[in-house]
């Protein structure tokens, strides 16, 4: 029991739940709740706390092969500390994050061809889980993020991906246009989500090897990374809508690749 | 000025803010910013306050055709009090409710096809608003919600529709199930999404009259009104991802659906 403890470990949970920058520095990032911590992969765990009303999940966790010193029993007090929930189910853990390099995440099989998400400055943390949690749905190989992109690892998006976050390959670019020109010397076609855009998104061909990029909540994509691109798509819009979600914008693509695919 | 007034409205707007019985009862709901102010409807425009760092929209909205005498100017004080936003903009309206009976929102010509979304039980007010704001862009005529699904005219959810709350007509319905049953008799074919369903979500020919059925975030349909529909059509899922967001999945269909009446 460390009930009394508001010590070293609180804190550094703290920190995990509130700043990128702590999550970045440790290597670590916080899944909480019952289902969160039994998907996390087990040699991913590092540290385990729980109160006495969640033991049974602590055991189930033991008997998968978390080791058993990665465990700590806490008062409810001490937990609620370190939950970012409301109403937490009294179990958290601390988990490893692993990130690709773009060149690791690239080196794939094109036997398969793949399916690239390209995020450019995405604010919201809902929205790029559910983003992570669609991909896998849709299929989608690998996503990149552009450093301003609402971290994939904060507790919001952790929440939205439902598990995906162990699941999906994810790597960090400082300079999207340049990623998407690598891309283009992959023989990947890239597709650059575009209001003005002069293709419609079901015209071209995805079964080939495909990247879409997705811009910022607000301001849609710069200029420079749309103008990498090899084609610049439009979603048809009816009605007085000025634009579409980024999480819908990124559904409706990757779920047409998802769908030429499947029929071909 | 009413700076010095916590009176009758003031209490009035915080009440619209955070109780669905509130905007029920006076058929009213709160559009706060100066973007969501200007797009509402003129005629259904009640009441509005602003501070004075708003007063360019104040004035903007009284050449639109707003009555003077509806406008009011309210101390940034009054104003917080009255805003649901953490950083207000400093401009709100009181707009008034325009919801259909769902016998109404069935009376279109089926000259052009109509597509109904119908929502059975959906809590959470952002995935409700953007698929209100998805709706719109992909065509759909009507939403039709349960009558235990997030209000559409709460804060959260007026935001996330991006101004499609003024322009998607909705209605509401007690009994999903009997919607389901009425639609078959009218002659639209109803899809219900449905994890097991043995139908994929791109086989059926949406070009004729369509409702998609969306259940709960946790929980999806109940079996009752899935039995009830013509189709359960199920979502192709990669990966270890056991369910797709409740909007996702609305996108996935709304668009498939736009995809082929564009196409044919």
């Amino acid at each position: 029991m460390i009930s009394s403890a508001s010590g070293r470990q609180v804190r550094l949970v703290e920190k995990l739940n509130r700043q990128a920058k702590a999550r970045r520095e440790n290597g670590l990032f916080v899944a909480e709740g019952r289902k969160e911590v039994l998907e996390a992969p087990v040699p991913r765990i590092e540290e385990v706390y729980f109160t006495a009303a969640a033991g049974d999940t602590a055991e189930a966790l033991v008997k998968k092969g978390v080791r058993p010193d990665a465990l700590q029993e806490v008062s409810p007090e001490v937990f609620r500390k370190m939950a970012d929930t409301q109403t937490p189910q009294g179990i958290l853990a601390l988990v490893k994050i692993r990130r690709s390099s773009v060149k690791e995440l690239l080196q794939v099989s094109f036997d398969k061809p793949p399916l690239f998400l390209v995020l450019e400055d995405l604010q919201d943390p809902g929205n790029v889980g559910t983003i992570l949690r669609m991909s896998e749905a849709a299929g989608v190989t690998g996503v990149i993020v552009s450093r301003n992109t609402a971290d994939l690892y904060s507790p919001k998006t952790v929440r939205a991906t439902m598990g995906a976050v162990y699941r999906v390959k994810s790597a960090e670019t400082s300079d999207v246009a340049e990623t998407v020109r690598e891309l283009n010397r992959l023989g990947v076609q890239t597709c650059a989500a575009w209001l003005p855009g002069s293709v419609s998104y079901t015209e071209p061909d995805y079964r080939k090897a495909t990247a879409f990029i997705i811009g910022n909540e607000g301001n849609g994509l710069r200029k420079e990374t749309a103008d990498a691109a090899d084609l610049r798509i439009r979603i048809p819009m009816q009605g007085g809508v000025e634009s579409l979600n980024a999480a819908v914008a990124a559904t409706v693509l990757a779920y047409e690749a998802a769908r030429q695919r499947l029929l071909s």
